[in-house]
């Protein structure tokens, strides 16, 4: 496979970003002449970067053994909870409109990426498994899977607890603080989502045991468990991370291409 | 030489941030064992990044020419202004401390960098020209030399004029957008540098005749020249941007790489 | 535009190796919804790599200012004169198969280029002139632009003539050392060439005025000028390399602009 | 800690060569001002590069949590058994000069490395660990400790027995395909060592349960673990490899760690 890093101009974020991206190799490409590849957007977490999947984990071997003809794009979004932030400069820090339209829109023009939605997945993990769920509930019609690993996935009780982060959240949400019902809010999403008659993405959930945000993942895998859609969970060994040698990982990339390669047929 | 890449987590910006460093050649470090280095901080311009200089000029190869035994450090910050952001989440957005501290003392750990202010430069283009100067100027302790390169040098005209950037000013100075007699006023802090007993920095300010920034720079230039003070000009043909073929960036190096030179006879 | 640099297994070079790009912006992209790009192989020197380009020249730049439209591809061939080495382990160090079949091949398949030859250009400096001219005058079904910047155009004259470099050539063309009238000697190639009815590609030769290579390239000028071919050469100040200011490289750049849009008309 | 990838010119290669390096984070630099940092070189395999530990294995994760303070050096060497080939231009491809000279000498230089023996660590995989052996075995007064992972630990038995080499072979050994006995044979070079009065390496040898080169490993273990000298070996679940889930490279680090820090006291 060929792992590449680059580069572009987003104008939506404001500034020049970084990707990393994983693409197939020759033995699979020769074979599929013109092809276009299904896509794995991969989100990391805070304090992280487009290239931490690499270092922390076997996202590359993983691939390479459960779905190589994958291609893996990880961008580079900051500590910005992948949301669209409030009272900034206008023409940056659109971190929810770069990944749901101006990247996808970049990485289709720059690779023979398929457009279509059961041939696209948006994954991360903690604060990316936030940015993946708010990309994939609010826009089922780019996204056919959608996860989360270790996840933030109550946002309301985040900006409800931590206060340590009250600056970064008035930025992110503005100023009142309004998360509940909103386009950040799982639940509500969820709740509107299998109320609705519109495409609905299939969501996989990964837990770990000891993850710190454990009690937040097991209340929403209560709450989606007993409803009609399309949920899928693993529960792994592990802390807050991509499970004990990446098997929360491991479990989401066999997941996906299983179901991937059911649409196939 | 060595053109290397990397990342590191900074504390002061919150997150991991990626430099591009361009190290001395074997035929320089094999004659000059155990030595430590002169080197040049050198800052992107905004919408800009890290590997910038490298794409949009010839530094390298002026290096190579003018100065091998320098080591350049270009570090990544964003669209930042190199400023500590006010009312921000308070472990992070602190530019001007990554600048003046933290990117110092990490790069002097990983690299074999003189710690002498008489091998320490900083230099800057546009936004960059902006945030050398105010690390130059505050910390003559620490750069013995500080340039500007088409910069932007009247920070007091730019709140007061351009209103769209107003929200962005308000993150880098607060809410009552006081520029005047702070920090990152040049006027300001030259006048108490020359009226102190402290080290002064050299100057270097680089102009270019059609720069859009060229009436500030003007009048800079006007101020500095009267004064009791080391400092050197150029004013190159060029726009907004390095001067015609470099012009401006080269004059530096050499004036740079005399005034180093000197100092070690 | 993207700077992207990566890497991929090569079976005819026998390992992993890096290649580095310069994709269309966003602008460029948006407008030409599913567009294959023009391609430009971009080869570089002898003790050089495939990130030698972007260190030494402007070509970034330029790209961005010329022909943003255009994807340049930049390989990694060592100091191997982009030949088939013989009497090598049979699976490795296929330089010439590599360049002229394998890398296009993955290209095409990881990036939407265009396939056409009138689409597609080889161009290269000094060793990499000669690796390009190779590719172009046999392949001429591949690419419609062929080109050399104080390239080695007369390898029957290097092989008699540079004897420190005699083991190197004898793994590059046998121990009988033969290369005239051979794959690798362009007057041979350009004579079968003007005589055939096949297709042709445009060459474009570039000089220097100081080059120590200019000898053979005069040569190479004299005989090229005479003849019923779509020839085009300039000659720049400067030593062996770009030409000064880069030239050489703008000159190149501005006539397959030129002669690429042409053919879209 | 900081990942970094760079480049820089070799004269023993005769090209511009890569390399990854992992460098101790701040909080390691911090506490240690002006430390020289222990150092691991890690030799790649066959087919492989100098980025391929960082994408198949975890290390950039085992160094953090196991060994923070180490530098990890990976040159990239191509599919060179890190031998000087035989016959060559004479200028380039001296990739054992490489390892054991060039290399030490370059990073002690751009990083700040201890150049103690009993601070210098070399290991490696399949033919990187047939390239740190000979390194080690050679050169006991660069490194302290030697180590192999399913390497290749007898050159004899593979140059007599892989007959699709041959010519590998050749250029690597000389067309007489002489290596018993020399600086190439393991067996010979232990045995010259534990009957000298110098100083000599620990070695770590670690082998898997379903490595293809398992018999030869076998053998040498059968070997080495009579002789009075400081060996250490392990063997983990796994085909030819780092281990299941590591475990290979995590035993050498673990033991790297004890080893160094007792060292120290």
């Amino acid at each position: 496979m060929s792992l590449v890093t680059g580069d572009f101009y987003s104008e939506a974020i404001g500034m020049y970003t970084e990707f990393t991206a994983i693409l197939p190799e020759e033995s699979i490409t020769k074979k599929n002449k013109g092809k276009k590849y299904p896509t794995l957007y991969l989100l990391h977490g805070g304090l992280h970067d487009h290239t931490s999947m690499i270092r922390d984990t076997k996202l590359y071997k993983i691939i390479g053994e459960k779905f190589p003809e994958i291609v893996v794009i990880m961008p580079n979004c900051d500590f910005s909870f992948f949301t669209d932030y409030h009272g900034d400069y206008k023409y940056a820090y659109k971190f929810k409109s770069f990944i749901c339209d101006e990247l996808i829109e970049i990485t289709r023009a720059l690779f023979p990426l398929s457009h279509k939605r059961e041939d696209t997945a948006i994954y991360g993990w903690s604060m990316g498994g936030f940015g993946a769920m708010t990309a994939g509930l609010n826009h089922p019609e780019t996204y056919g899977y959608v996860g989360t690993q270790c996840g933030m996935v109550n946002m309301p009780w985040a900006v409800a607890t931590r206060d340590f982060l009250k600056v970064k959240h008035s930025i992110m949400f503005g100023k009142d603080l309004k998360v509940k019902d909103t386009e950040y809010d799982f639940y509500y999403l969820i709740d509107q989502m299998i109320n609705s008659d519109g495409v609905k993405p299939a969501i996989f959930h990964s837990r770990t045991e000891e993850d710190y945000l454990g009690k937040i993942n097991e209340e929403f895998y209560e709450y989606c468990k007993e409803l009609r859609m399309d949920y899928t969970t693993i529960k792994t060994l592990g802390i807050h991370g991509w499970g004990k040698d990446d098997a929360g990982l491991i479990g989401f990339i066999e997941w996906l291409s299983g179901r991937m390669k059911e649409e196939v047929k």
